[in-house]
């Protein structure tokens, strides 16, 4: 699921967008419900980082309710979207990269930390680190 | 602007919905781009904030760049809103009640204050706080 969601994070790069890529999946079945890249710069709409777009679009399937599904991230959410994350209920959450310097679950705000966050997922960190951050450097670098 | 936001309170709780309203201003002209009330029962969605759907719906009017605007709420928003206030550059942050348990301005992650905010907001809180408060008491006090 890591992969799919790098896959889109290298599609959104193309597209001149942050490379971020996340997927949503119900947990028991492993059945995908969502995927997708930043879409910030297409929208012109700060919000629409991936995990929103993905916890949207699985707010919509009343088959599945998020409580039984998966995040997958390849970067670590900002606090947004971990708010957005606990908001949801989601079970677990899988992320790429640490962002040390925009990350809000084990850098900053540290959302699920917070006496006042009323649903905690699972958190595992750092699958695939080496190549979600490459992705980032590179776009970056290419930028300057 | 806060009259307008309380009303849109008003009208989310005979919906239904937890009574909070959001307003977003272009500052220098005074006009309001968009104004919602929570609609996360509505489209089943936890993200789907008044704060939320007025950012999007601001992003999406290209003749204005939401670090000219201006947001009113009827409560003070939660790490999500007030994360995405922060991306979205908003000048200017008016909230009603405070939020002890679920805010996330003067409260729990205290989003404004973290080193890894790239952008604060000025914010005024607790205007018309009673009114905006007893809309919160009156509604969960009818759920009972």
């Amino acid at each position: 699921m890591m992969e799919m969601a790098l896959q889109q994070a290298e599609a959104a790069a193309k597209r001149g967008e942050v490379p971020v890529g996340a997927v949503l999946v119900h947990g028991p079945s492993g059945r995908v419900l969502a995927s997708a890249g930043n879409r910030v710069e297409e929208l012109k709409d700060a919000t629409a980082h991936a995990e929103m777009l993905v916890l949207r679009a699985g707010a919509g399937t009343a088959e599945y309710r998020l409580s039984d599904c998966d995040l997958y991230v390849s970067l670590e959410p900002c606090p947004m979207c971990a708010a957005a994350i606990s908001l949801a209920r989601i079970r677990r959450l899988y992320f790429g990269a640490y962002d040390p310097k925009s990350g809000g679950v084990e850098h900053g705000a540290r959302i699920f930390e917070q006496p006042t966050c009323h649903h905690r997922p699972e958190v595992v960190g750092g699958i695939e680190e080496a190549r979600a951050a490459s992705l980032l450097r590179d776009f970056f670098a290419a930028r300057r």
